[in-house]
């Protein structure tokens, strides 16, 4: 089995009034949904999107996430989400994610664990091509 | 056919944190939310529920909503939404709400629209054993 | 006083898995934070933000809100949001929306009216400039 | 200084329509929120409120969150969030919960670790009366 390469990708956004909270700052539960966010245009980058995956049967679930927050984050500024998948094995994908401001410092990082399930839910390996193409080996 | 009963329920709620913004109220959106929940325990204290509704074929789409915020809510506070039934026809459903605080002074109110669809997602007449425990007549 | 001149600006964005409920459709109340993302931007493409305004001591509430829904929206769909400044005047700001497919087509619709408060939560008349810069003429 | 007593508060909440996405089950950021209404209603059963604390000048911020996902949450089922304060130095709190379905089945676990901030954004010391309430020592 070649080795995996390891891949970064970025993708930018703006912090919505709707994320923020009554601290003045967003609300850490929306850091999960940019994690997902980076890993979904990780995807399409990949030229693969995740749409694809449900359409071909497969579903990739969350079977864990983390994440750390070193400094909050305001309404309005942008950010990039940078998304890395750090592990690919037959049935689990694991992301890391770090959340950077324009000047690149982190404001949080994380990690999200993934299985891989069919449409009876069961955990299932991967098909070949996308296996090849998450894992960048064309 | 006969005259539809109005029916009100009423349903407690308490705000959650995450549920603010950066102007230290309920953000509007969620309002959204809890007309919802409004609508779904009406349902269930009609002995019915909204997946027995998907179970059987029918799904309750929103075609319109309105709300009208009177006075902002606070993290922690408890709320009562009051939910009515004001219109029901073969395949248009119309809920009515307010938000109510411990003193009953309305907070917000609003109305929401709703079409039942089947599953190719064409409008349906709702069935007359769901038609009639709506509509209050037994 | 000059006429106001209708201003429109577009802003793109992608619906997040997140934004998705169990009927596999984006879930209505998030069209209320669109429309909101709609009017930051409105404000940022007109050299304004709405950071400023809350740093002057103004805060834009929403008094009211209503959305159209005409055809469900999917995840990782490209959308645009149209938003329209529709009525200005001192203190009450009226915006309108429109959702559209990469086709132009209609896939919702909505207003929004505000008010405008001071740090006290009363209302207030915006000040001259941020008046003029919303009304169109400088 | 007294050893601190391991309190455990149970929390029952409704799966809400909205916090489900297009694979049909509870969105895993949801479970961020769920965990947040357990610190929240822990506190409130010990007597304390988390506004008592932001009225003191305290504000408990998230350094923090993880959380294992076994098996997915359906709208409408009732679940119980079980929180534990498991740890409780000076300046940080940390809590564990775990998601329970009526047959206490686990569906989810995690964890959030806490700082103690002050009106400045700078890490405090919690006052002596909070500390005591918080490890059950009266």
């Amino acid at each position: 089995m070649p080795e995996m390469n390891t891949i970064t990708t970025e993708t930018e956004l703006t912090v919505r009034y709707a994320e923020t909270d009554a601290q003045g700052i967003v609300h850490h539960a929306n850091y999960l949904v940019w994690f997902e966010e980076g890993r979904s245009d990780f995807l399409r980058q990949l030229g693969l999107n995740y749409t694809d995956f449900e359409k071909a049967g497969f579903y990739i679930v969350v079977a864990e996430a983390t994440s750390r927050y070193k400094a909050p984050c305001f309404y309005e500024e942008k950010l990039t989400i940078e998304t890395t998948l750090s592990n690919l094995r037959g049935k689990m994908l694991k992301f890391s994610y770090r959340v950077l401001d324009s000047e690149r410092n982190i404001r949080a990082e994380g990690e999200t664990v993934h299985v891989v399930i069919g449409r009876d839910r069961r955990p299932v390996k991967l098909p070949d091509n996308f296996y090849e193409a998450l894992s960048g080996n064309d």
